[in-house]
């Protein structure tokens, strides 16, 4: 879902009532941003606190490439990582995993291994149907086992988009928040649903109703789910003792375009991409009798503040052996305080670009390549700024490319090198660079090995099910990522 | 000022916080829409409620040229027009308009003699400075005489962009408002200021302020004025009798980005072109204890559809002896009815696009011409749809451009015309514009002429003020419309 995809955002249509409604009694982030430009890295970052850099949840087959989990990747999140489920456990919280997981689908990359007590979902996107021959179809676990397969057990139907799966999600939640609430236990509820990811679903009742198509049609889903999970919590009685926030793990898949794909709003490019329709996302924090209603933050904030923000909650401490990149939040959010700290842009192992305050610095730019482009594989549809969207790899890390976000939220108008202005941002900007780049130990890269054999063939729990499909040989080698 | 310019309308910066209580407390319009992508013809169709290509606010000097009124021109609102003001006397109204008047500005077309009976502001644009040699500076009027002139008398520092005359504005409406409500007279106010129109200004007070720079210093002025003017409506006790209309006269003017440029949000190009970008207007309707706070339309609306629904307001029937464009809006406002209209997208003598619910069909497609665009002149900077925002005038006319609004507001992916959704939206609109051309009596063109004699050489008053300047020979031409 990107920045553009909601009412209290702009979208057009103004069809997100719930969210907006959210909004108003909650506080609306403007310059929220995600970790990376694709799911895996950016929701591995938000689990641990860290920079996909640090956590390595990214390859160095290529430069700058974008990486993720799909079934043949060997990798996973290490052991070593400190997840915030991990940590919230020892204050007593029970912890589930509702969607997508996306952090390795190997036994010992299981939710369940890094802290989750429950989880009803799937390890990999919801692509397919597969053959179960070449590749298998993508299994839905509880807990520990599978209970079946997308396509299989669980239908999408890719000629209608019709699909109950968010339904199947919301009423995970609504369940578990009961139990929880039943048994006085305070929890970590990570509602990772896989819309509106393409291919794009929607459940029955929510079909043909958007004028957007779709994908509207599953925003709406999200947004009215969204809605009743915020009224179980009212109807509780557990809303003042509950923390809610919603944001998304990359921009839109511009990609996807128009059936598939959402909006960015005026932000540049989309998903895959470190421009701003890449990695700015919606994002409201609701906490009725804390948050004070209707209140805008201007707060440079990241999905990696919401591990660090949590514990703060949980009266926790980010762990101290290892370098944390998320902050806490809660003076932003309670006090409405503004703390000054850089937003990196990465792209597979390379630092893309940086915002401090207002000024944002590239210093590689690239949409994908010309081969790709002329495939029609375009990340910028209907866009295309001279110098800025490239399509070979372009380096500026002497003179990088500087835009004002606030004049120019587009990124169409560098500053001029020459100005007082570029010289006085880039001074302060190449300070926290240099800081950054100095400290910076790369994790063990994750995303490097992919092998047939690793796929879902046998998943836990298959042997129950009859599910079980015959491994290939073992060949492991390096994944390609064509951008 | 362009849709996305407001913080309720999605502008990342959100610096419009008395716009959206003005939203919140009453109906946000998204799909609104001005007549005609330029000023004096958006203002033109705004007083009368009647397309430009009527009310003859066109020129036929080119085909699908834009025309407005410099100094030079030599026509204006003919008599034959019946204005909103006129009409509004008949129901005992007091009307007066502050800032641009712009449908003329030689004797016969003053404000005064249109039906207003109060103005304070400028007959032009606030160009300049000129040298009152080769072209004279703008006057500004009090009522029927000059009471100085911009740059002279009115200060407006094209070096700092400061200038008070928003406050001028703002004090004059205040003033107006007291006034009216002291005497119980009933009062039409077209508060028609300069501000956003580059060459952009702002007070003192405000530059600086902005996270957009100077259009944005501007943007929270105006939003800060309008504040200002709806508490004192609420201080005087008549916020319940006083319909309140916020919107603008054509989409942000891409062309002085970034620094004096607004936003078209995630719409097409801007002001000049017939794209959503030039033509969807913020729109805002406010008035307490009659309109239920926060409320939304997906009405179809128009800046015509202002005279109709002021005259409804008044008591009043419009004129019967003529084809009124703009529709009364009420029943959308006040019952949250949905009326079927189409929408018309006029570029000069040329109708180059229609809506008819949320399918546009551009029957012309034209950004600038490829001679206007390598001077470095860009309606569209940084977008670039192939084969829809042509820099030759393309026509469509057998087989137009359809898109889908609700999918793709961007217009960017042009619906197949093998499909049946192609087929069966063009036949419904196809019988609009038939009818619409069928039933089409241009107005006698008064854009066409321009001479320097008639420039503000000597305006009424002048005299008084020994600021009477020396008129050229008299030398008719036709007017150029580059674009």
């Amino acid at each position: 879902m990107g920045w553009g995809d909601l009412g209290a955002f702009g979208e057009p249509s103004k069809e997100t009532p719930n969210l907006d409604q959210m909004a108003s009694e909650g506080m609306l982030f403007l310059n929220f941003y995600t970790a990376n430009p694709l799911c895996s890295p950016s929701r591995a970052a938000l689990l641990t606190g860290r920079l996909p850099i640090r956590n390595g949840f990214y390859t160095t087959n290529a430069h700058a490439r974008n990486a993720y989990t799909p079934q043949s990747i060997v990798g996973g999140i290490p052991d070593s990582e400190l997840l915030l489920p991990e940590l919230l456990k020892k204050a007593g919280y029970t912890n589930k995993i509702i969607g997508k997981w996306h952090l390795g689908h190997r036994p010992q990359f299981h939710p369940l291994k890094h802290g989750f007590d429950e989880w009803f979902g799937s390890p990999n996107c919801h692509f397919g149907p597969y053959d179960n021959k070449a590749v298998p179809n993508i299994p839905v676990y509880r807990d520990w086992e599978m209970v079946g397969r997308y396509y299989e057990d669980f239908n999408i139907d890719l000629k209608t988009g019709e699909a109950n799966l968010t339904q199947i999600y919301l009423q995970e939640a609504l369940d578990f928040i009961s139990r929880q609430q039943a048994s006085q236990q305070p929890f970590f509820l990570y509602w990772a649903i896989d819309a509106t990811h393409a291919p794009v679903y929607a459940s029955k009742h929510f079909l043909g109703t958007s004028q957007r198509g779709l994908y509207g049609d599953a925003v709406r889903e999200i947004d009215d789910s969204i809605g009743k999970i915020l009224k179980h919590l009212q109807k509780l009685g557990i809303s003042e003792n509950t923390f809610v926030f919603f944001t998304s793990d990359n921009g839109a898949a511009l990609i996807s375009a128009p059936k598939q794909g959402g909006s960015n709003g005026r932000f540049l490019c989309g998903k895959q991409t470190t421009f701003e329709g890449g990695m700015r996302e919606p994002a409201i924090a609701w906490w009725p009798g804390h948050i004070p209603a209707g209140k805008v933050s201007h707060q440079l904030g990241n999905v990696m503040d919401l591990f660090t923000t949590s514990l703060s909650l949980a009266g926790l401490q980010p762990p101290s052996d290892r370098q944390i990149d998320g902050i806490d939040l809660l003076p932003a959010i309670l006090q409405g305080q503004l703390i000054d700290r850089p937003i990196f842009y990465y792209r597979g192992n390379e630092m893309m670009a940086v915002r401090v305050g207002l000024y944002k610095a590239h210093y590689w730019t690239w949409s994908n390549s010309w081969e790709e482009y002329s495939k029609g594989i375009d990340f910028c549809p209907g866009q295309n700024v001279s110098g800025v969207t490239t399509h070979t790899k372009e380096e500026h890390t002497t003179l990088p490319l500087l835009f004002h976000l606030g004049r120019d939220p587009g990124e169409k108008y560098p500053l001029s090198f020459a100005s007082s202005e570029y010289e006085g941002a880039m001074e302060r900007i190449s300070n926290v660079v240099q800081q950054h780049k100095v400290t910076m130990v790369p994790g063990e890269p994750q995303l490097n090995v992919c092998d047939k054999a690793v796929m879902n063939w046998s998943p836990p729990g298959c042997e129950k099910l009859g599910k079980c499909l015959k491994l290939p040989e073992s060949e492991p080698k390096k994944c390609i990522w064509p951008h």
